[in-house]
């Protein structure tokens, strides 16, 4: 070949890569398929944050908010925070080995599947408030920040936080691209989100809304000040306690909302009883293959871990809310995968 | 004169001119005396954001925060918000004419200062609860924005959010364009402060923490959802109710905290006990002139409100908090004045 041709295949194959990079960077949903979830989500940042747009929103008070547990990452066949107090009993009774032969903490470490999933609502509120509380939140976020660097999911054998939802991943970067705080909230605590949520989600700590407990200030021996978490919750945010954790963290209501279960529900009507524009999205979890299945609705295997009812199925379909259909939607569920 | 000359002297002008207003432009802490308060600010935000300074502090990490009563704004004779209640009682008799005759809102339509002055801790709280609490948020914003619109201080005769203080205004604005997310950390009610803070600070609602109650899901009679203030306090934003509620609702320590009074005395603590360079600091109000003068610190006039005691004072000295003069440190107090 004479060398120009060489040089103009050179070039040729150069602006072909940078156009299908382009390409790609170009698609900010690029784990979508599409579909009416896809194009739900575009149409509403088009309508929100363009100039003139009669549904324009100022970018100061664009707010979206996610659920955690089963909405950003996988919350099957237990609530990572649960796995959590789980373990922390093996380190418990080494601190405190009274501890050992006493229910339910017995039951925990005899490592029973079945005795575990009869603990009663009191006897995991025992586990939760050891685990949880009295101990410094520095303490704790140590604690915390060292099991996820040790924990294993027991189906991918990953950590956790690899498995959130590629897809969501996107919605939030998307989001924030086009001027939204996205904030997390959560059932789950507080305090244990944050430990990583900026990392996993890019979401800061100040933007983690979740169940949470007083705190108490005092000094440690040494006459440095210290938080001490107490077994005092403040609140539970979870149902209705999602719109009133809103208010006391955010004071502002969302644009947009995205969760998986009934715990959500008020969520998003408050999210969508607001003017203009307003996003709700609900996480439908129809993937066994590729995540599980559980609802109950549309005839999925019931749970107790993230129930969504034919209920909300119904009203979502009723009023606007888009349901989220892993299956159909979503071209790939985590970015570890190919 | 000649053309020329003429010109030359257009131009000298103009230069003094632009560059007087340069050296305003570039002084962001106009309303300071040159001193070691306004030194501290400069030093502090110069040490934190130089990029391969020994104490530089990233970004998202950049967190200040300020008390309101007496430190953002005037606080005598009396707290704004108890103005705001005390004026709420002429409005909740028209709705409830039973409470006309019962104390203490008796008392209070009185008008008798001294039988209020003598009000019992137990009687304030009764007058708080029935002014804040039992109605909707957006019922509760709407009326303290009319309120804030048409409320007049006594002294000068002006709308509350007009007695902010200049050179605090500057430290907000000069921390803020140098990267520092600014809270507003209250005593007084979060919902009360939201109201007016992002107008009147440039604070918007999800950067105030205060004093908060818990609020209720619910649905009004058409079934739209709605919060309704609850009498039940959540938080305390007052002594070690300060890191309590920065912990709770930001979740990072500042790195410099604002205050004026004993109440302020863990935040400033519990800020400075963190790593790097720290910045605390009180305003002592000592000019009786220009604004008021109260302690007891430095044999100034005692008070309730706002109490700032010798202990105070003489912590700080020993600790290095900086405590700021009213009247030796700040050129000017108010905006409004000349």
């Amino acid at each position: 070949m004479k060398p120009t041709i060489v040089k103009s295949l050179i070039v040729v194959a150069t602006l072909a890569v940078l156009s299908s990079s382009l390409a790609r960077a170009e698609d900010p949903l690029g784990s979508w398929n599409d579909g009416p979830a896809r194009q739900a989500i575009l149409e509403f940042v088009k309508a929100t944050t363009t100039e003139g747009s009669p549904q324009f929103v100022t970018p100061e008070t664009r707010v979206a908010t996610f659920d955690q547990d089963g909405t950003l990452w996988v919350e099957h066949p237990k609530y990572t925070q649960v796995m959590y107090c789980l373990d922390r009993v093996g380190v418990l009774v080494k601190e405190k080995p009274e501890l050992k032969d006493r229910e339910p903490f017995k039951t925990v470490l005899s490592g029973n599947r079945a005795a575990l999933a009869e603990l009663s609502m009191k006897d995991q509120q025992e586990i939760f408030v050891a685990a949880l509380t009295g101990m410094s939140v520095d303490k704790f976020n140590a604690e915390v920040k060292k099991w996820l660097a040790s924990a294993r999911d027991s189906r991918w054998k990953r950590p956790y936080t690899e498995l959130t939802y590629q897809p969501m991943q996107e919605i939030l970067r998307y989001l924030r691209a086009n001027g939204f705080k996205t904030y997390i909230v959560t059932g789950g605590g507080q305090d244990f989100v944050r430990v990583f949520a900026e990392q996993t989600y890019g979401v800061p700590p100040e933007q983690v809304v979740g169940s949470v407990g007083a705190t108490k200030y005092g000094y440690d021996k040494n006459g440095k000040p210290m938080l001490t978490k107490e077994p005092k919750l403040l609140l539970n945010d979870n149902l209705g306690g999602k719109p009133e954790g809103i208010h006391l963290m955010i004071g502002r209501r969302p644009f947009a909302a995205f969760g998986n279960s009934t715990g959500d529900r008020q969520m998003l009507e408050y999210t969508k009883a607001g003017d203009g524009a307003r996003l709700a999205m609900l996480v439908l979890h129809d993937d066994v293959e590729r995540e599980y299945a559980y609802g109950p609705a549309q005839g999925l295997p019931n749970t107790k871990v993230g129930t969504f009812t034919q209920a909300l199925y119904d009203e979502a379909k009723k009023n606007g809310w888009i349901v989220i259909s892993m299956k159909n939607d979503w071209k790939k569920i985590f970015a570890f995968q190919p």
